[in-house]
């Protein structure tokens, strides 16, 4: 497999990249690394390290897309900037996947309009997987698509449905609606007339509404929704918990000498629950329904972050998805 | 003050609802409460208590409205329902306010339909107050109105202004739109026009797009919201504590001796962290915008719960603020 890396993307890059390559390099064997960027940057980074040179591929970039300029602008404008370069990649075939930590709007307008959509997918949809209570869960979309008809949401549930199928290898993943009541007849507009469809879809198994509350259980498999109230549910799920612990530390500094001695005692125990709702443990956000393998990491990735971004790569590679999106979809039309 | 109590909304009634009562009788000597319910059930809690038996006044309601049945259906066959009789109190002038812990939909509709919305306010808006790291913080609205145009939300932040500047004393509280991106260009077509409309309306302090992991901080006072994605963003953030609480439990469990001993040191700390997010420490939400002083109580409220809800429709009653808001939106018209 040879995966096509954006050298300069995150707040990190390109030190972070290059250190999550280099921990993925003896791992994953079969894999060829294509990293875009300055080529003396990138060159100074792989320096410090001893790897198999075969194996790393430079393809030089001078230009880099920051996160505030408009992306379909800069992706026109500059086309010798690492994210472009790296999306040429997959696009002319040298590559079967891309990885980039970089602008979210510039990595998602170029996967559409550089690697392109896959026949019969109106709308690509991004979909992380976040870690629940009791198992991993995935929304569907969290921004690609702020405005959206129910058509848009049905297609995100069988592209969500796929992927889960077969890179969770579980035969029949539930596909809930992310609504604000449980009843049919409960939501706005669109999660009404959402629901009307995907009751009668055949190839998911519907369990209905979700409330938000319900989705950190991890009890449904995959969560149908807007761009927009995703992006609303995927970051306040983000930023309750580190609210939480922030709150702890504010009580922390307060408390007295028993509580201390308690939080010293439980420290690598809490360590390991706040591992579970660790991003960086799950890759990054596949983008589904895009003609190429596309996986948006975090913006702050570090190199572990990096590297469990292309194991997740990988397996979405192995497991077939691509091609399981695409006949489904064609099948369709 | 008058205060009229629907004595068997809630999943703790009516037992929750007298407790809730009798604890809040001594303490607010000047109020005096309109139970309403079926007189045999609310009599048989009451007698388990010694209290001022001029103070409470027992209305008579036959019938229940319960969650599932349809709003508005609902309101109009069951007349002789405590939800009806209450709301009934507001709209003859018997009573100053409403606390319901009931149905939400049936609370919401029965207040604009016989309470009344004030003249000028399009669409009145459910408020709930939360804690926030540094602050509470409010979001208008989290349900009663999940389709929205720009112009609702624009008052929905006016009417969140008066409320919490006279509510918590805040010379000149923030206002913020809930958005997916903090840039003025993103978010969906409906947060694109309100941001216009916002920036423009010199009446409130307003500090552009707040993403929803940045509002558990606190720092911004008032979030506005249309009613879906207000609603998913509250019970994200209820959800996501309750998850984080339950996944520490899980591992408890499993964990070795020294850990134990920690969490055992803990406990009376972590209760005291854990009470700055409970619900029942800061009332109901405030249904703003209709023509009395209407409290919507968490479903689940116990008598704490029902004494806080109490508390805060008296203080929204002492801080002027209903008639601030008629001032506010005649001077519109």
């Amino acid at each position: 497999m040879k995966i096509a890396i954006d050298g300069m993307g995150g707040d990190n890059a390109p030190s972070a990249v290059v250190d999550g390559v280099i921990k993925a390099i003896n791992e994953y064997k079969e894999v060829i690394f294509y990293i875009t960027g300055p080529e003396e940057k990138i060159l100074l980074e792989l320096s410090k390290y001893d790897y198999p040179k075969e194996r790393v591929i430079l393809i030089d970039a001078k230009e880099v897309i920051s996160t505030n300029e408009h992306p379909v602008m800069a992706l026109r404008k500059k086309k010798d900037s690492s994210i472009v370069k790296a999306l040429n990649l997959v696009k002319d075939g040298t590559c079967d996947g891309i990885i980039s930590a970089g602008s979210t709007g510039a990595f998602l307008a170029g996967c559409t309009l550089i690697v392109g959509r896959i026949k019969g997918v109106e709308r690509p949809a991004l979909a992380p997987i976040m870690p629940g209570r009791r198992g991993s869960f995935m929304i569907v979309d969290v921004g690609a698509n702020v405005d959206c008809k129910p058509e848009y949401l049905v297609q995100f549930g069988k592209m969500g449905n796929i992927y889960y199928k077969n890179v969770f290898n579980v035969n029949e993943p539930s596909v809930g609606l992310l609504n604000i009541g449980v009843e049919e007849e409960k939501g706005n507009e669109l999660t009404k007339a959402t629901y009307k469809l995907l009751k009668e879809e055949k190839s998911i198994k519907f369990v209905g509404n979700i409330e938000p509350r319900d989705i950190p259980t991890g009890d449904t498999n995959i969560l149908v929704s807007d761009g927009f109230s995703g992006n609303t549910a995927l970051k306040m799920y983000e930023g309750s918990a580190s609210n939480l612990l922030g709150m702890i530390k504010d009580e922390v500094i307060k408390a007295d000498i028993k509580s201390k001695l308690g939080i010293l005692l439980l420290k690598p125990f809490l360590k390991g629950v706040m591992k579970k709702f660790d991003y960086k443990e799950y890759g990054g956000a596949p983008f589904l329904g895009v003609n190429g393998i596309c996986i948006k990491a975090h913006g702050s990735s570090d190199g572990r972050a990096f590297k469990n971004a292309i194991r997740q790569t990988k397996t979405f590679y192995d497991s077939g998805v691509l091609e399981e999106i695409k006949k489904e979809f064609l099948s369709e039309m």
